[in-house]
């Protein structure tokens, strides 16, 4: 018997043993993480400065080494996190629908957790204590898979959840993580659909490939965003400049800011022109001709940039002559992500929302709005962008399932 | 470029095209098709006698035969199924949720087709027909892999059904059919997430491991079904045999029938001799020790009797001490597809139905009632027993997903 099984048969178990715990015990628990993260601070840095040391002997870049770095700002910053998640309504047992049958059979459809959820994700340490906080608010056992420079961190991060459970009288498995960060047992996890439901992993688009091309269990794919900003020929100019330049400056490094600008050609000299002076250089361009006579661009773009996700300070801007032929490119180049039109006419703002396929259509709007806070979800999971089960953000509704409860006195077919 | 890329081409053509198609043209296809199937009954019945030939040539079985075969009334029956499918609402364009965010923006949550959807079935040529209207009425493209047993009906069926699309004005390439049933070309399509958003395979155990551990595309588990009836302690005797009669014996080969029954011991020689009784050799019975005393049994049952889909007049059986031992007997054993408790205690019923994890669970009647008709789908594409998007029967609206169309007015954020 292999690692992951001894982790699939407790994480069953823990799941068998959630179905008798109700919101109270829930959220008892997560209270009780909340203030044991606090508690922990010292221990927490302590680790987290084992694997800082690593990366940094690894020579690790900057910004990963940012990420990897728990302050005791950002250990607050879970915890707080952990309470707000505790503070959402259980999706739990909801009744979602429901009827009864002509021949007298009460049919109710319940919302029931998805079950066992493994979540592989790269050398974040919040993700571990995110990702556990709302797989139990939802009445799911997660098993984490971080990426193993964040090992030190993750553990130290898990053994003060699991402690926190078990003083609440849930199972502690409810919580486990992947200490073995070996490649061969990440592939013996991705085939472990006996015990894990649903794979969901967190990251770029190398990892999201593997996961899926791996992966026996059914994966949601999250956060590829190549998303554009479509200017059209009856797009107000101001609002479509303060919306480019918010969706692709504002935060360049996340999945909604926008990779790809498409302009109208009719629009494009005055367009270009005054995004040119907006951004005087604060953004490298990949331009074709038209784009060029009009900005400073820093080299021809090409169809691949049109297929990259820069997470940067660099935009490719293409020059179209039609609303279709932009619906075109994006439906080609996007992930199904966010996608943007400017124009004040409704014809062309209905059909770009009809045609465009993407988990959020915009009219008029800056595409970082794609976020679970931003829609009200309280807190999220991920962005999915794939189509079965979950578009879009994925706050705790999205990690259930339902069930039907039928109750009847005898009947037959 | 391969064949399946071709296929996949067209498709993701037609379904762009199918983004300005309404319900009533829609429905005007649908009934283009149901008409024409019934003109060219003769066509239809003379290459449906080709694979029939074909079959008995090659010694299959009178069962696999009978699937196969299309009489007039069966091709009456498919397209009087066309025009129920066409009779049901439209999902599409539903608006299921939405709301003004504080700074004005407006979320609508729409329903949306999934796209295309590759089917993968046995040689049952009335699931071409069936698959092929309740993808186009939910707005979706079809590529249909049937079994290389049914080509010539096929072939047939789905040249009538993109004549009468192409005659109301929807793209033909809606429907669309791998006419090289070759394996290579199955492993293909089951490789093509580029084209096809969902996968479903219809059919035996065999054919779903098998998808589920080849495809690289998203799929849906359908039809799998070891389901119980578990008699309490607390049953009402008369109800449970009525029940565990008719969830066996009434159509044994589908898979909401029973594989076993678990009876609780203190009921057990008061079960076990009245059921004995009343089958009196209808049904084989692989039993334990204690049904051994009161049944006439086959021989005793084993662990992997319990883990068989029998389809047939054949049943384990299993004495229980507890309702947690039933419980955990269930959810070692069961396919997640439909389980029964027999039992007049209200504390038992809902402990029973919280805790088996399964898509339907009742109290008190036959398994056999999750089906799409039975439920009020009107129709159904088969029955989930994964968690993921949809959980047992699926109609219309398990073929959507949804995306959020937001319409501001030059929000950034």
């Amino acid at each position: 018997m292999g690692y992951i099984d001894e982790l699939g048969i407790a994480a069953r178990k823990a799941e068998a043993a959630m179905t008798e715990i109700g919101t109270t015990q829930k959220n008892d628990a997560l209270r009780a993480i909340a203030d044991s993260l606090l508690k922990n601070k010292d221990t927490i840095t302590k680790e987290n400065k084992r694997d800082l040391e690593n990366a940094k002997a690894n020579g690790m870049t900057e910004a990963f080494i940012d990420r990897l770095t728990l302050t005791e700002a950002r250990i607050e910053g879970m915890s707080t996190g952990v309470l707000q998640v505790m503070e959402l309504k259980d999706p739990i047992n909801e009744i979602i629908g429901g009827e009864t049958l002509p021949n007298g059979l009460i049919v109710k459809k319940v919302r029931v957790p998805l079950g066992v959820i493994g979540i592989i994700f790269e050398s974040r340490p919040n993700v571990t204590v995110d990702a556990a906080a709302l797989c139990l608010k939802s009445g799911n056992i997660c098993i984490l898979r971080g990426g193993s420079d964040a090992i030190y961190s993750n553990k130290c991060l898990t053994s003060i959840m699991r402690e926190a459970l078990k003083g609440a009288g849930l199972p502690e498995d409810a919580v486990q993580l992947v200490a073995d960060t070996s490649r061969a047992v990440a592939g013996d996890m991705m085939k472990a659909d006996n015990y894990i439901d649903v794979l969901i992993p967190r990251g770029g688009g190398g990892l999201i490939r593997s996961v899926k091309q791996n992966s026996t269990i059914p994966v949601i794919q999250t956060g590829e965003g190549n998303c554009h900003v479509y200017v059209d020929r009856f797009a107000d100019i101001e609002k479509a400049l303060n919306i480019t330049d918010n969706a692709k400056t504002q935060r360049p490094s996340v999945c909604n800011a926008i990779e790809t600008i498409l302009v109208h050609k009719d629009v494009a000299e005055q367009f270009y022109t005054a995004l040119n002076k907006k951004w005087n250089g604060k953004v490298k361009i990949y331009g074709d001709e038209i784009c060029a006579k009009y900005m400073n661009i820093d080299r021809p773009a090409t169809d691949e940039d049109y297929a990259t996700e820069f997470n940067d300070y660099v935009i490719a801007a293409k020059t179209v002559s039609s609303l279709d032929e932009a619906i075109e490119h994006i439906n080609k180049y996007g992930t199904k992500h966010s996608e943007c039109i400017v124009t004040i006419n409704l014809d062309n703002a209905m059909k770009f929302q009809r045609c465009v396929d993407a988990a959020a259509v915009y009219v008029n709007a800056s595409t970082r709005f794609t976020d679970g806070f931003e829609f009200g979800l309280g807190a999220e999971i991920g962005i999915s962008t794939q189509k079965l089960h979950a578009r879009g953000p994925m706050g705790l509704r999205e990690l259930t399932t339902y069930k039907y409860l039928i109750t009847g006195c005898g009947q037959i077919r």
